[in-house]
């Protein structure tokens, strides 16, 4: 006779037979983080004196998949058309920040929330009004009018209230413009304002606006404030959390793009691992507040990462630990070295060993750097000529060329690909999202918890 | 008052709460089929009339993900180790047929289904002593023993039986050898045997061999036999149906990997549409039979492949769907032409349009092959000098370079990757392969079934 098998998943299930829509919505972006990232933190982060490979927060939550394709014929989505597909369940053509091909608002998640009374909030670690928060607060017909948008941040009333409660990220240079102080205008309204982590950490009350950079706020790997991100999640939630209402609460990990576009691996992996503790911040608050569903996605995979490259049956995690700066503070550094501590400037922040002649080229890209613009890089980076332009992006070429070279890690871009991306989820309808769906599929089942209540 | 919502995923799960072990088990491995080649094979088979891209069977089976890394510090695992641990439940070395780090044979899937008294059967387009297949069937320290593993076939025994009732695939210079003629061994054994595919029509009872190939069947792009892996999957299910005892029959789509390794994209994509029909295949017999669980997964991922590249937002299927053949059907047909026919042959080929200066680099390569080798390449390519190769090689990739570029498909890599593969599953059972696992844990998983009978 047959044994019986029970499915401990399904047993696990048993109480979700008959669900209520959860009271709130904690909504996590990793931009630009495709399938491989995730693989990839797991291998970066494993303790070497163990066999097994340990999993991780992801490993543990995943459950699905998405497709990411635009409204349009490219397949290959960027950030505003993705972050438009997650925000409203309609897809539109890539640079759209919620509005359809003719430029019509579609409605979001957020003023759909905020609509139903709702508390709501977007975390980001680059500017607010970058295309993924900006796809829940605004609407544009390109993601490039960054004043428009942030302007919409204010403008855009729903019943007469703003769109959300709390606002972490960067962007001063958008909200504070000598043709309209956007923060001043918060202030008025009653939002209280932070400029630091101070600042943030001293924040106790809605309505809340903290603005912690310029533009993004600098990169995981070189930041000194550790875990950027899971520290805004954390105060986010705290904010939220008396809400008799529900919330919905939008996180990107918007960075992991960035490092994605830069072909730069170390960067990757430090703002998964801030990314990570952010969802375990996230996943322990599911766990104490079980009327809450947490959602994990991608808007797109970016840089077309592979772990192993070059012909080779391996990839080597040992390399990317010993990175500890960024592509571009590694080429800062390698600036102010003289040619002489060249190779020990390098070695300091890579722990990589060159060859003779890869030493060589990487002082002469130096020199060439010296030449255009000195010793020192400017603040501001979008005024450089093209001689210096070109001479900065050679030595980071030269930078990461080395890095991706000794770990073998593999990237076919500087741009997006279209592989489908992971689903993740925790919280009683967890298997909501279980299986292969499309980026519009996740939007429709959360809004649809919205438009139950 | 909230309204109450029913997970439909859930609804569908209820049947399973008590399960019995399945009584068959299909196990389906795509070699090299990464996560990208399931997203790229639904856009390629999209159809553009209808605005949504329609979903495929990969996305239909969908359950989860596994990681693939081999038991040593490479990550990065090979055919051999993958396959072991998907045929053993336990890692090895890269290279490893089913056996230990101390070359002690780990017991295979096939060889306890055997014990149990059940059918079995392995299906590949590769030759079936090839690394997959062979990790089901054999034991030995390397995989590129391919004579020593064929004799295994033979001489591994399990209680004085075969570890397998059914083989199809290719494999003759293997299996029919000056020193030993295993075909008639089998034979002798009372096998029924056939060497073509009308003969493969004609087998109607265990145990059966088929050897349609030298080596590996032709790539399914250039095989003038439809469907070659679903017509071998249906062949086989016909011949084991009859069992009272049950069977595990393992169906490899052994190519997409060759496809990779080749980084020809119109390749691969001809071999996840004839592995997609075996796995309908599949999916129906579980449907009429639903005793049977079916799990489809892949080995680890080749290429590296994105969709997408040289950073432009776009991965062109219409470039794809022109491709006609394999890059080396490709390359033999640009041989046969005259200088004056390149151009037409090229484009009836492949139906991209070239510039001149693409189209004189094309002559060029095909010019060096002709004075190199003349207009035919020989039918054994293993005997050519390194003058010889290396045309044919430069040949070879210079067709690609032009069906990647326009394309906009990305490989990083003649080698492996080590992102998690998808785990697809079909029948009562399946979310027992739901989410993130390792690769050993599926075949635990199945193990398991079979060791509870």
């Amino acid at each position: 006779m047959k044994k019986i098998i029970f499915s401990t998943l399904f047993i696990a299930m048993l109480p979700q037979f008959v669900q209520a829509a959860p009271k709130n919505i904690i909504y996590m972006i990793g931009d630009g983080m495709g399938p491989a990232y995730l693989a990839a933190y797991r291998y970066y982060q494993d303790d070497p004196s163990t066999k097994a490979v340990e999993s991780t927060i992801y490993d543990q939550l995943w459950v699905g998949v998405a497709s990411t394709y635009p409204d349009d014929d490219t397949i290959v989505t960027d950030s505003a058309a993705g972050a438009t597909a997650l925000a409203t369940h309609t897809k539109s053509y890539n640079g759209a920040i919620s509005v359809n091909h003719q430029h019509q608002p579609l409605t979001t998640m957020l003023e759909i929330a905020k609509a139903k009374g709702m508390h709501t909030a977007i975390v980001a670690t680059s500017q607010i009004n970058h295309a993924t928060p900006a796809s829940f607060m605004a609407h544009n017909e390109s993601r490039k009018n960054y004043n428009d948008i942030a302007n919409d941040y204010v403008d855009n009333k729903i019943a007469g209230k703003f769109v959300a409660d709390v606002m972490f990220g960067g962007g001063t240079q958008y909200f504070i413009r000598k043709d309209r102080n956007l923060v001043n205008e918060f202030k008025q309204a009653g939002f209280h304002y932070a400029d630091s982590w101070q600042g943030l950490s001293q924040l106790n009350k809605l309505p809340a606006l903290a603005l912690l950079a310029p533009v993004g706020l600098p990169s995981a790997l070189d930041n000194p404030v550790v875990d950027p991100l899971k520290t805004m999640t954390e105060k986010a939630l705290q904010l939220l959390t008396p809400s008799k209402e529900g919330f919905v609460l939008m996180v990107e990990g918007s960075q992991i793009d960035w490092c994605g576009h830069a072909n730069d691996i170390a960067c990757a992996m430090a703002e998964m691992d801030d990314f990570a503790k952010a969802i375990a911040t996230a996943k322990a608050y599911v766990d104490s507040h079980p009327d809450t569903i947490l959602v994990v996605t991608a808007d797109h995979e970016t840089g077309g990462l592979s772990l192993g490259a070059e012909g080779d049956y391996a990839w080597n995690t040992k390399v990317i630990k010993g990175v500890k700066h960024s592509a571009p503070e590694i080429s800062r550094l390698l600036l102010q070295s003289s040619e002489t501590d060249l190779s020990q400037t390098w070695t300091k922040a890579t722990n990589i060993a060159l060859t003779s002649a890869e030493l060589a080229s990487l002082t002469s890209a130096q020199q060439q750097v010296k030449s255009a613009i000195g010793t020192t890089l400017p603040t501001n980076m979008d005024n450089l000529t093209t001689v210096q332009e070109n001479a900065i992006k050679t030595l980071n070429a030269v930078v990461k060329q080395h890095i991706n070279h000794y770990s073998r890690t593999g990237w076919t871009s500087g741009a997006h690909t279209a592989i489908d991306v992971p689903v993740l989820s925790w919280g009683q309808q967890r298997l909501d999202f279980a299986g292969f769906q499309d980026n519009t599929d996740i939007a429709r089942k959360l809004i649809g918890y919205l438009e139950s209540k």
